[in-house]
């Protein structure tokens, strides 16, 4: 055994390991968080840790430049400990706390829930493993290995198209025969043909896990699923990286048109390998025993993760490359799973409407209810669907990302340290934060509830601006006003936390953009939004929304309460349901080749609906009559 | 325009091509025929050209020596002609002229056509194209690239299940954009599912053909087909590369169990390559226009075509890696076709007995047939296969490569040169070659019809022992027996042309295990030759057999004559009408699943039957009434 010392920026950590082990894993025994992004494939950079001092040796040193390799830098997953070894963790390596928050939907998704109807749907993983022991070739029975293994396989699953790779058949004779015939096999569905992933030795069945990823034009998240429970393990969210070449998806499109698509292809890989490896290494779930990744998100998002063309998205007549992709090697896309493992798409509506929103209508069931529903799903776009199982129609606003925490002055994405929830009285103001700790910024539903607590407070009028004689907090900075919500010697970082001017006119900008969008497309259909037996309000804000200040924001119409529901991030419960179940998938299908989509563009009106949205809660106040009389106000 | 002048070792040739145009390009205007194995990419060595003047660009040089390079050799394809230029072309660059005979099967077989009964097969190529005109996207159709594909080719052809990798997802959108809608899409048939290949501009339905090949242990044939006109184009043929590995499959088994397999597999593979660079070149089609390769062979050969173990093959149980492999991607084996292009392998019936058998029965109309039928197919293994349409029982016998000219002191393949036909009357020989030029060896239609002749003229006797005193052309050298045939002042080498008294026992050897093969198997099942309508004699023997020799030798029953066919080539036939057919593939499969496969080795009595057929033509004369009349002779 050799002792290892970790020196971490506030803490040192002894542990023990055999010799021969490598410093990722005594990190991991450790239980010290490092960054993994090639999966210990010591082909990245990611895990790089500082030598002090004992006996090692050392491997390939990836993408260490010169300078770090002489100063004594290694990469802890290809660094074998042969003694004592004291070694620094360098802060940039660790996985910041915040970082490994757990999403809250992972922890409350555990079993596939619609918003307010379950429905429920077979069990039937998209790949799946059979535990088999074969007969012995005789002379009597001396079919091919391929054709017993098949034999055995049809003997237990119903597989009438069973497809299997040159690689596969090579070495199907040797792991038989090494395993005594007895051997675990790993299907894929690959639309109506079933594809034998994997042969392994003895009996894995026990150990089938699945990761399921929103990918938002801001924020990624990622969960990981045990495929044989249903349950879900735990979840990890970051922002998209691709956020560097643009806040929304025209702006990317328009920056692979001019540099090509490969960059941020590469970026959303790298974010989900990234979070994967967060999550195993966690839960301490091998690699190989993740079988496959289920991906849902907006058109473009899904574009950019198989790196098809984007470019005719953002142009009349919003054409995709493919709205319904096949299941694709991870191997092929450099998602690091299990080498045979699969990668399937949420099929996609439209150009506009994507996966998510696939994912978000079956998750709720609209397609399987009676009722008639308004799906409001709020990201960086806000895609709107109405509807129930006979017809469909969706249409896409673009939002922009106010509600996902950045762009404001102290916005954050919904993760520890976020003000995710506001109330003033009498001019006391009364906070919470994930994780319970001190702030470090706002999230959206953080900023949703200030805007709705100042307006009711009158520190801004309906127009969103922020009166200075209303309140000290309000002051001028940079020759723009803010209000300061927390001042910096209660905050995390040191810094007040405000909200500026700016910042709530980019919240009533998106607010409006979306409630003109769901008006219009209901209007177009002679409805009106009473008509409607539930309002289901998706999106990644971290927590529930409080929905009478959505309504004294405007955002969401002035209904009855109960009939409004906070569905949550349907996109990635859709992605996992998907995951879980094959028809779950194929009512994908069927959802993503029946809702119709709506151009808001071509209504002359929405621009003018747009504007009347913009103020506090609407131009018109007999839309909001409740909350009119709520406010008690002379307006 | 700029000249080049080629000198040839008999001849100069000269022509006028662009600058700019490879020596290759040259060297194919001006009818010179050029080894080509990596098919122009400059990655092997075997189109070298000796530079003795002019001005040319020098490109890569492929696997040439520095010592080649240094000498001026370049690698034909490799280099440009930028102005008049004089290149050697060394022997072993060019194709030799009898390499480059025609097989005859090849000019033969353009109708698919059984042996004596006409089977027919509906005409779907297993990769087919279409030419398409897509409707372009407009608002009120705006379908995904993908899905506007797929709906235009289900429109012209009915495919259930249509399968696209990713790389095709990521071209589809330019190539349309590119070409006005207007597009051809290859499809090739993957079992119940159909994969979409490629899409490619304009309209290249015209174009499109496909290899069928053979893999004998001894020889590889191939054959260009045209898939739309279902003509065959042109053949072409060479010994197996594997053969310095061992004469017999047993030797290779165990070559690739010591050594590994993979010195086989490319051995074929580069064999393949070969053969098509010659047929491509001599029949100017494109290597892209070419999309699919059908192979036919027993089945270790198609073991190593597909690198898959083959060790289990040799061993009891006699347990194949797989019977029946999917089509795999040109590319994945190293066969260079278009890079999208598939190769299919004919389903095997066994571990001994192979894909050429299940071609043989389908190419004979076995599988359909009222009659009772025989088939012997007579290679470096000889396959016999007994029944009828209701069921068909095979087994397998080692022959060795005697029969195929391979082994025998003057043998040499059926290509231009070879004897093939022998006649004696009153001491003089007649004979016939291929291509009527001067004799270079005998092949085996050649060496059958020798010793038939040696034993009517009584040169020999029924053990196969020359008799010096009979004959002045027969000689002791180096302590053997061996029978002039060909003066050397007669022969294209400049060498006698003779069969030694090993060459005789060889023969002996062989037909007596087919024989003795044929014999146990019909006797298990209470039959007996007569009760055969017909018997089928199928090889690659590269002439027909003269029937009544077969029987003298004792090869062949005693049956009357007209019961005996010679089908020649049936594994190439079928290979291609699998190529050509959907639903003779399909008649493969069922063949290769119903055929039941004897052992002969559990027969104890296979021993004595072997030996009591090494006789001429038998040790049991009243087995061989007819001939022993004809013969006429006191044994």
């Amino acid at each position: 055994m050799a002792r290892v010392t970790f020196y971490l920026d506030d803490k040192i950590v002894e542990t023990e390991v055999e010799q021969g082990a490598t410093l990722l894993e005594a990190a991991s025994i450790s239980g010290i968080y490092v960054n993994s992004n090639c999966g210990g494939e010591g082909i990245c950079g990611t895990c790089k840790f500082l030598i002090k001092d004992g006996q090692i040796e050392r491997g390939p040193a990836g993408l260490l430049t010169k300078e770090e390799v002489e100063e004594g830098y290694v990469l802890a997953c290809q660094t074998k400990v042969l003694g004592d070894v004291k070694v620094e963790v360098p802060l940039e390596t660790r996985i910041e706390e915040g970082q490994i928050l757990i999403d809250k939907d992972a922890k409350k998704l555990r079993t596939i829930r619609a918003g307010g109807e379950e429905v429920f749907f077979t069990r039937e993983p998209l790949v799946d493993k059979l535990y088999l022991e074969l007969p012995k070739p005789s002379l009597d029975d001396n079919l091919s290995d391929h054709q017993r293994l098949y034999r055995k396989i049809r003997s237990k699953k119903k597989v009438p198209i069973l497809q299997t790779g040159l690689t596969m058949l090579q070495e199907i004779p040797t792991i038989l025969r090494d395993n005594q015939w007895a051997i675990t096999a790993t299907l894929g569905m690959m639309g109506d043909t079933t594809e034998l992933l994997q042969v392994e030795g003895g009996d894995t069945s026990g150990r089938n896990y699945g990761i399921a990823v929103d990918i938002g034009t801001s924020t990624v998240v990622v969960h990981l699923v045990n495929l044989n429970s249903s349950k879900t393990v735990d979840g990890e969210a970051k922002y998209n990286s691709q956020m560097k070449y643009g806040e929304d998806v025209i702006r990317r499109i328009i920056h692979a048109d001019e540099e090509g698509p490969e960059e941020l292809h590469s970026l959303i890989i790298d974010d989900i390998n990234g979070l994967i490896s967060t999550l195993i290494f966690r839960n301490k779930v091998r690699r190989d025993d993740i079988t496959s990744v289920s991906c849902s998100g907006n058109t473009t998002m899904l574009h950019f993760l198989l790196n098809l063309p984007a470019s005719w998205i953002r142009k009349t007549p919003y054409v995709s490359a493919s709205a319904s992709p096949p299941p694709i090697k991870a191997t092929e896309l450099g998602i690091k799973i299990n080498k045979g493992g699969l990668v399937y798409v949420v099929p996609m509506i439209g150009g506009w409407v994507g996966g998510d929103i696939t994912a978000g209508i079956l998750a709720c069931g609209m397609d399987k209810s009676e009722k008639l529903s308004l799906l409001i799903d709020i990201g960086t776009n806000g895609e709107i669907v109405i509807g129930n199982k006979d017809w469909m129609i969706s249409c896409s606003a673009s939002a922009g990302p106010a509600f996902e925490g950045t762009g404001a002055e102290s916005g954050m994405r919904a993760s520890r340290g976020a003000v995710e929830h506001v109330t003033m009285n009498d001019g006391r103001i009364d906070y919470s934060t994930i994780g319970d700790g001190k702030p470090k910024g706002i999230c959206g539903s953080g900023l949703i509830d200030l805007v709705a607590e100042l307006f009711k407070a009158e520190l801004i009028d309906r127009r969103g601006a922020l009166d200075p004689r209303k309140s000290d907090r309000i002051r001028e900075r940079d020759g723009q006003s803010e209000f300061v919500m927390v001042p910096g010697s209660k905050t995390e970082i040191g810094k007040d936390i405000v909200i500026t001017q700016p910042d709530i006119e980019n919240l009533l900008r998106a607010k409006a953009a979306i409630y003109a969008g769901a008006n219009i497309l209901i209007k177009s259909l002679g409805l009106e939004f009473k008509d409607f037996e539930r309002i289901l309000i998706a999106g990644g804000f971290g927590s529930y929304l409080d929905r009478r200040k959505t309504q004294i924001l405007g955002l969401i119409p002035d209904i009855p309460l109960e009939r409004i529901q906070f569905v949550g991030n349907t996109s990635i419960i859709g992605a996992k349901m998907a995951l879980l179940s094959r028809e779950a998938l194929d009512a994908c299908h069927r959802i993503a080749e029946s809702v119709t989509y709506i151009d808001l563009i071509s209504y002359p009106n929405y621009y003018d609906e747009f504007m009347a949205a913009m103020f506090l809660p609407h131009t018109d106040l007999e839309r909001f009559p409740t909350i009119t009389q709520e406010l008690s106000r002379e307006v």
